[in-house]
């Protein structure tokens, strides 16, 4: 039921196709975040016209509430969230470490006091697939540990060691399930980790291989403080590493510029919550200027739309001046129509990557892009 | 350009049609409230799609952010709202009695410090006048002075006197403007006051229709506090007080109960913010258990629509578990699900009074109705 297959290449870039269970996904694809069942303020309905075709929900939120095993007899995450093409679950592990109040790390499990109230739980590599399984997302994920930018070595080294047992304890908890029969038709991915060190990234995805021919694989630990130059050698590295007929999800990434830079060097999946964060700040995202928070006073008249290239519907029917207004005023309706354009701008972007590959022009398209996008001076100074 | 028929009639409960500048207004109806230009996280076309034929803005906000003058030039108040249907602007008065600052009521203005910023302004009738005709909607309304329930009758009696004055001011200076021939076209309603005292109630009402046969009257003063069976008194009595052949429009009202309970009284126009603010609050009205709130534990597991009766895109798409966790995760997504339910509620039930009033059941028909709402118990459980 799962099978990626690349239609095309441009250096490390690949236009493929991730088939799944609930239908087929374009890549490179930039999925939505639906943190709790919920793409923040939209319905599904809009989420598809954005052009998105799987989205992610995140484990830990739903988890906590309104809790796995309600979802489940609500029909299932795909009924739950009104969605019915692929969904991706992270494991949650990154959310105990970066949203949990109080969390404690041991070899074989992790502690953790919920965000919203203070309970105490525990999540261990079999419990996550567990709750993933309950949920029935398409794709799940393996429990890692994510080490802060900044990690030194010998943490990320024996962090690694960790996160590889907690690997195949998932897998064998997978298998079992699976084994059973009576679950949905799921896929677990690893989370491949390794900081910024070559050898550790190296050694790890070479771990992960041998441990089985994964259906796709996630890259994990990036984009979390770390220099851009830093990333994108790991990725390159990871490209030389991976196999090419594997989807490759980059975790947590992200802004234009950056899914541009990560689809050239071979990354296929993307999730992040920048545009629906972005846009209750009231910032958007254009071609022409970069990144523009709409609060800035020059938009105040401006009639223009916001980015006279996107074909969103925020951009079809409101102007600079009007969303200024809502954003000035805190009106909700100013997040619901950022969100929209900032979405869009990442699947429209996601689309055009794919036609470039196919087209053999994505090099020289998206750099012409970046230098356009980077150089717009705007960014700096409206950026939150 | 303004005119009101009247289709039919049963008891005082009379279904007609307002035609304005921008379209016809069937009555009764009720209006979507649009404070700042939007109505709280919809867009124009769901507001339409709801059956919302007018909508109504207020001056007092749209004044403070983005300036009245700003919307003027950015195409006025409909081409601003994204809304070419009939518009009805406040006069602002309300606002500044109730959400202002620190406000100095005088003979010939108000005085008030904005409740954003401090920044000291003041109102008189005829900035009222000016401001509404700059932002463009085709109902203005005169200023008034709207005393506090309880007031006593000498202080009605003097505001009373008052808003008299003030509204021939509101008149003079919109002939004024009327006969420079530059505005849009529009047309002034006055603002009946006098509490709950039947003998001022009674006289404002002849007082206003000395001054000028206007084309509607805004019924104001009510639902401010006072019991419900002295509101009811004073729209009967203004019922065989007002002319049968002008629009009248209760201005605030109302909860579902309230607006079919003026409907039998002869009342032609509503607006409320509870619908959307209800929503904020996680409670919704149903016509089976009367208004619910969605936090409850009990809809935990409840795979029903939120009201079986009810065809909005809520009630069609979603069930009550899946709206109780928006709500309780405080996910926007709830608030605008339920904001689309609660207008709906009010549209569709100012629909079926149409229906029942030319079919000459209303009166048999709201008995039920109101019974059946009334009664259901969940509404004082639930209420907020």
């Amino acid at each position: 039921m799962f099978d990626f297959k690349i239609h095309s290449t441009e250096g490390a870039a690949r236009r493929g196709k991730f088939s799944t269970p609930h239908g087929e996904v374009q890549t490179p694809a930039f999925m939505p975040v639906g943190t709790l069942g919920t793409v923040k303020g939209l319905i599904m309905d809009e989420v598809s016209a954005l052009g998105a075709e799987m989205v992610l929900a995140n484990t830990y939120h739903l988890y906590l509430r309104p809790g796995h095993e309600l979802v489940h007899d609500l029909g299932g995450l795909h009924e739950f969230m009104r969605w019915d093409g692929p969904i991706l679950t992270d494991s949650g592990g990154y959310q105990v470490f970066s949203l949990a109040k109080i969390r404690d790390l041991y070899e074989d499990r992790v502690e953790f006091q919920s965000h919203i109230d203070g309970s105490k739980h525990e999540f261990t590599p079999e419990s996550v697939v567990d709750i993933q399984r309950t949920l029935g997302a398409d794709v799940i994920m393996a429990l890692d540990e994510c080490p802060p930018a900044g990690a030194d070595h010998s943490y990320v080294s024996v962090s690694n060691i960790r996160t590889i047992k907690w690997l195949e304890r998932c897998r064998a908890r997978f298998q079992e399930l699976e084994e059973r029969g009576e679950s949905p038709q799921q896929t677990l991915f690893p989370v491949l980790q390794g900081n910024i060190y070559d050898d550790l990234r190296r050694e790890h995805a070479r771990q992960f291989m041998e441990i089985e021919d994964w259906t796709g694989y996630g890259i994990g630990g990036l984009s979390v403080g770390e220099s851009k130059d830093d990333m994108w050698r790991v990725l390159e590295l990871l490209h030389d590493e991976l196999p090419m007929n594997r989807p490759r999800y980059l975790m947590g990434v992200g802004y234009p510029d950056d899914l541009l830079e990560a689809v050239a060097r071979g990354c296929d999946l993307f999730d992040c919550v920048a545009p629906t964060r972005n846009a209750r700040h009231g910032a958007a995202w254009t071609s022409q200027e970069g990144q523009v928070n709409l609060k800035m006073a020059r938009f105040r008249e401006d009639t223009r739309p916001l980015d006279t290239e996107c074909d969103c519907y925020t951009c079809s029917c409101y102007d600079r001046a009007y969303l200024r207004h809502l954003v000035v005023a805190s009106e909700w309706l100013a997040v619901r129509l950022l969100s929209i354009h900032n979405l869009r701008f990442l699947t429209a972007l996601s689309e055009e990557s794919r036609r470039r590959i196919d087209e053999g022009t994505f090099r020289s398209w998206s750099q012409e892009w970046l230098e356009r996008y980077r150089g717009s001076g705007a960014q700096l100074t409206d950026h939150i």
